[in-house]
């Protein structure tokens, strides 16, 4: 590859901050005397119906990656006995799906230390079968984390339950009290990495595997990358730096994504820092890519399409952009520029999606990737050729 | 005035809906047993160091109309003993400025019911000096009613005062439960009513106040007219149909914008729904316009805008965009178009408002007005001469 001619710092000395631990976790995590991923706390991921679907994301991410927790099982009845990792990749990673909460216990033979739910329905909100789970959870001494918008830790029955049983409730989506938050004030502007928001034209769409991939490939390049989430699962899968943007209230969201945007620069000193996206600019019901746009002031924008999605996930009246208009409202609401697309392959064949790389590479004059059948470097490329300044220097051989 | 010629339908049946009170005060002010006026709490509004700056926004608005409140007196040292509408409009309404609460409830011979917080700093938080003065108030038996982010009844101090004194508070922006707020469906495009954002270049810049004069101009037209509001202010003065926008969770912002809306079109069955802006679409730090065009799906937006402000309002770092890029970007975002400008004056001799209307006509190909200044009717006949549909028919006279 003619890329890896160009890595001319060591591995490793950027691997840290692309994703990490929340703050609670991290000083546990960065304890030397720990023996590592031992310490994690493990959790089995509650996904009852959704695993593999759109509205189980939380899960699906956190399989595929978790650094603040060790996923031991998912819950789904529906691949009661499959691994995970086949049901969702074809690839096995040794996760099992089990049928209930009692199975993914005897499973492991011991009780999890935490229950996570894993689903991200679009109304937020919790069902009467799913409150049964979590409070047996919690008889059982698991933590709760939740991504809901209806926080369970003011839930009465919810918190009364937590408060017998001793355990936590993390409600990853509950924002600062709004008195500790911060108006933006364009200092992200003087933050000195190029800043790339990775947007989609949908939500659900895969933003924020693209972002990992592209953080992992830049960071193994030696390009030191920090990977900002806005979103509940990048949260739970344990980023370092981000806030869940969508329970900010608006007159804070852009100052609230600048804050976390300065807090990586200043933490890591990053060459490059990643923003995940949320929503698309363009969908009727979401519009919190407007703030991300605002708040992180980007240099460049990535964005991640699927050619086969035609109507708009859990808003099936609604069609799906061409992403030929969603560039062109992202380039007018913005002081940026769309430098590359990744495709989303659901529901594609292998040369479907061959194909649609090079339809789109021919009709939009951009780079096109996909990030997960393509190796991270094509993607890591469509960064560099955009900000040539980020490419390392190449190795000089001694004669 | 040719416009006076249309007016067909009765005067009064229109008048209710365009700024109402709140629910809680609706079944009060509906009870025909009363007598009206008397019976609406009375308020002073607390805005020391503020009155008629743009931080004051809050006191200035509820100064020159509420309906929820009986404003008995403003509380500013700066301009103790001045008439407010003197210091504000240069007309007198026979409300004073006095220097502190002591003196407010020396004038009016009692404690006034409640004391309304009327300022909107731009970080929404109460200072340490303000907050003696509302704990006094507390002390003195007087209900609180607040606009701020920071919300009076989480603060553990003042909710134990407020238990003690037996007194309430009434946080304007605190949204409902996020569980029972509900997600944009595109259900508003059915709405029958024509729907018309009034959005500015700027925070702070007269499109509560300009919204307010259409309403008003609409309705004693005979075109039945609702104003939604948005904003803390407009809740405050008594809009019955509204949502402080920055407050809610940016995932509900459009649903819950799009519930108002069609709470509007059925409580009222109104001709047009006017839909009071926030911030402004190009402004760097606030974008809640792109939920409000996301949200009411306009059909027509009225752009408000003030000449001589170089400086974006609370960021002087920040340059005022010319209303060519506004308007463009707002088109650009929304599938709507511009329909008028209206001027806010501030800083301007009336020759140069003359002109500043003038030019913009010419420039920009529309429609232009100042609502202080001009006439309601000029304000009405820039929707009436986009929606045609909407003009009166003329009375016939019989020969």
């Amino acid at each position: 590859m003619e890329l890896e001619q160009h890595i001319a710092r060591p591995r490793g000395t950027a691997a840290r901050g692309a994703q990490s631990p929340p703050p609670d976790l991290a000083a546990q995590l960065d304890d030397k005397s720990r023996t590592g991923a031992d310490d994690v706390p493990t959790a089995t991921v509650f996904c009852e119906g959704n695993f593999g679907q759109i509205d189980g994301k939380t899960a699906n991410g956190l399989v595929r990656h978790s650094q603040a927790y060790r996923i031991v099982s998912v819950i789904d009845s529906v691949f009661d006995g499959r691994d995970s990792g086949e049901v969702l990749d074809e690839t096995g990673n040794g996760i099992p799906v089990l049928a209930n909460l009692a199975a993914a216990i005897a499973c492991l033979g011991a009780t999890p230390d935490t229950l996570i739910y894993g689903m991200a329905p679009s109304n937020g909100k919790l069902s009467p079968s799913d409150r049964a789970v979590v409070l047996d959870a919690i008889a059982r001494g698991m933590n709760i984390v939740s991504g809901l918008h209806e926080y369970l830790g003011d839930d009465p029955e919810i918190s009364a339950a937590a408060r017998s049983f001793n355990v936590t409730i993390r409600d990853i989506r509950k924002p600062r009290a709004s008195k500790d938050m911060r108006l933006f004030d364009g200092s992200v502007g003087a933050v000195k990495a190029i800043r790339i928001a990775v947007l989609g034209t949908d939500c659900a769409i895969g933003k924020r595997t693209t972002a990992t991939v592209l953080a992992k490939a830049l960071n193994a390049m030696g390009v030191k990358t920090v990977l900002v989430g806005t979103g509940q699962t990048g949260l739970m899968q344990g980023a370092r730096y981000g806030v869940a943007m969508d329970a900010v209230p608006p007159q804070f969201c852009c100052g609230e994504l600048e804050r976390v945007i300065l807090a990586a620069s200043e933490g890591e000193d990053p060459e490059v820092i990643l923003i995940e996206g949320q929503g698309a600019l363009g969908h009727p019901a979401f519009c919190t890519s407007a703030f991300i746009l605002r708040g992180s002031q980007p240099h460049g924008v990535i964005l991640q399409h699927a050619p086969m999605r035609t109507r708009r996930c859990d808003f099936p009246n609604m069609l799906m952009p061409d992403p030929r208009s969603e560039i062109a409202l992202i380039e007018a609401f913005a002081d940026t520029k769309v430098i590359g697309v990744t495709i989303n392959h659901e529901g594609m064949l292998k040369p479907q999606v061959a194909a649609a790389i090079r339809d789109y590479r021919r009709d939009l004059r951009l780079p096109v990737t996909d990030a997960l059948l393509r190796p991270g470097t094509d993607l890591a490329e469509m960064v560099l050729s955009a900000y040539p300044q980020l490419r390392p220097a190449p190795v000089l051989v001694a004669q």
